[in-house]
């Protein structure tokens, strides 16, 4: 039987998340779908700003560091973010950006590791992972070996001279999960050490590090944890890691007392050793902001919701437009929160979308990512949606030259 | 003859850059001389910031990359910051952290000149410089040789072996200025490359990176760049070797073309190489307005002011407390824009400074470093530090037990 937009509407009059909504900006006549790219706004980011900047900036200035707890912000936050990704206090740090953060993560994971030569990672995923670790084997010339396979052929892949594995536990096209318990476990019964990019599923299901013993994470803070653009990243290590893994950004944020000003580096015994140099304040206030809307809700509920979403989506667009191309898991369990589609022409329908206030994003070369941020997206959203989807697709609006001219970012 | 308040006052008269001020939240009650740590924030931040958040955030979302100009901030950022320090359109990007910068430069220099295995630089100058050359040689085990001398043995630690120089322009402690082009000719004449750190200068005095054919410099945007708490530093890299210098923490913001996702980094052949991943854009809005801040004052009346606010605070401190030692260059040519005392006492002495309104800061063991932002300091604000200065050395009341107790942050 037909799903109709009466059923749509009772799921979102039981949405034990609906009132959530409230708590983010979401613009007049727009659905957006790419809180997985950049989440909307936190309206209480606002005044949080405004007493950053015309307070504590302006009035407090420098003596904002201590008297505002600009000094700890990074450790503070970090120890919220891991509430959502069931790591302890202690274990996070809010630094850099994901890919300064997976330079550092990785050196130090080889330096540990010494005699084993090997990163394993995955063909195809997030290309910065795969740049960033092509970076790191050329600044050691040949000394490392890069290898990066097909999902299926990872266990194949790692072996007794493996340093470490690097993987986007959700992928960022296709959405696909891992298994991150039995990645992690075949990791470490070869010794090798396990490192997840969390950056398309931290704060939107929960997460097990220290249950299921991960070594290292990274992730962003713009994405589902509604930091703002290009809010810090943050990276997580294992307690039992932290007095053997050695970062080598070693800056003077990560010395266990900068301000002696000594002239020899001492790492601070602890994750504050991952720190390099300061951090914008203003984005670390606004990423609190996003971490503190995120931890009012229950993961569960949030997961729950997630893959309700997700599944109303592939059933609608099925029912609907059954030409098209679903490009994710449809088990909801091997799914991240958003889903995507496959089109030949998919920058243009993405274009011809947002043209009728439906805000999704494209990843070259034929790829369509509708994102669903359970906090703030609705069950009729997914409806109205599948429903703009069906009108460009029969009627074929989206084949325009002007649909068809890319912008900078996609 | 003494100096008077009279002379004080007219010489803010005759100040070409007194209207400046007003472009600055200055607190009242407060003479703040700590520009060189956190420069005041411009008032123009409250608005720009406020649009960044309510409409580009909030309303634009993701499509403020392309039509609010977001993915080429750094760039057209760097574009600005190029005028202050002397550089050339598409040598400077805002990127990061200086600690990161440093590190990203140092190994990128390293793999240019194999062969050479010398890192040489100044001993006792700004940690960081020193830590992150420390991380950088352990991590490559040895291959790398760290050779930190006193400024008077520079000359001769510069070898044939050197691969790079790098040092602070200006002291972040004595305000010592290096003669730039002399060091830089130095280097150049060993087959070394050169390194300017100008976390001290930049923003304070004309820079001439181009003229003097400088390699590669850092700095920081927080200081007299008044891009607020922790705002992101930047780079420069020389034209001639934007080909040749490969730095190591290669993201996808690195790439030639991040919207492709192509498996194989492919390096852009131009500045935009030296980022990594996505920067705060909080953070870069706001530095933005800072630099526009900057760029409306001539850098000859800036540091020809700098140098006359510095020479007034020497002459009135040599006037009233002939006891205090003067820790900085008395010769106008060689000294940045802070002067700094020593007093064995010095944290205490700068809380009791704070008690009477008067912002400057510490740096251990025993130095008080009196910052001057020409943008905002006035002449006035000179007079009246040293008054308060003489008055509690004379009666001794920063000699109490709550001043000696230390803040995280000094």
């Amino acid at each position: 039987m037909n799903i109709s937009r009466t059923d749509v509407k009772s799921q979102d009059k039981n949405d034990p998340l609906a009132s959530m909504a409230k708590a983010f900006h979401l613009p007049e006549n727009m659905i957006y779908l790419d809180g997985n790219s950049l989440g909307a706004m936190p309206v209480a980011v606002v005044e949080r700003i405004q007493q950053l900047v015309t307070k504590e900036w302006a009035e407090d200035l420098i003596h904002s560091w201590n008297d505002n707890n600009w000094f700890r912000l990074a450790e503070s936050i970090g120890d919220k973010i891991a509430k959502l990704i069931g790591a302890e206090s202690g274990e996070v740090i809010v630094s850099d950006c994901v890919s300064v953060n997976l330079f550092k993560l990785v050196v130090a994971a080889l330096k540990k590791q010494k005699g084993r030569k090997k990163i394993v990672t995955e063909l195809g995923n997030f290309p910065t992972n795969a740049y960033v670790l092509q970076g790191i084997a050329k600044m050691f010339d040949g000394q490392v070996e890069i290898v990066a396979v097909e999902r299926s052929r990872l266990e194949q892949a790692i072996d007794d001279d493996t340093a470490v594995v690097v993987l986007v536990h959700a992928h960022y096209k296709s959405s696909e999960m891992f298994d991150m318990e039995a990645i992690t476990n075949l990791a470490h019964d070869k010794g090798a050490l396990i490192l997840w990019d969390l950056c398309h599923s931290a704060g939107a299901m929960p997460i097990e590090l220290s249950a299921l013993n991960v070594d290292m994470a990274v992730g962003c803070g713009y994405k589902y944890l509604n930091g703002g653009p290009g809010a810090p990243a943050f990276l997580y290590i294992a307690k039992k890691l932290q007095s053997s893994l050695e970062q080598p950004i070693s800056g003077w944020w990560g010395h266990d007392n900068p301000f002696t000003f000594s002239e020899d580096y001492i790492p601070a015994p602890d994750i504050r050793q991952a720190q390099s140099g300061t951090q914008s304040v203003l984005g670390l206030a606004a990423l609190e902001v996003g971490i503190d809307t995120a931890l009012v809700a229950d993961l569960k509920d949030v997961r729950d919701k997630s893959q309700k979403l997700g599944k109303l989506f592939i059933q609608l667009v099925q029912q609907n437009c059954p030409d098209i191309q679903i490009a994710s898991p449809e088990e909801d369990d091997k799914r991240g929160s958003h889903v995507s589609i496959q089109h030949e022409q998919g920058y243009a329908v993405t274009r011809a979308l947002a043209d009728r206030g439906v805000v999704v994003d494209f990843r070259a070369p034929d790829v369509i990512r509708f994102g669903f941020a359970p906090l703030y997206t609705s069950y009729e959203n997914i409806w109205d949606t599948v429903e703009h989807l069906t009108a460009i697709i029969q009627d074929g609006s989206w084949d325009k030259e002007e649909y068809k001219q890319k912008a900078t970012v996609t």
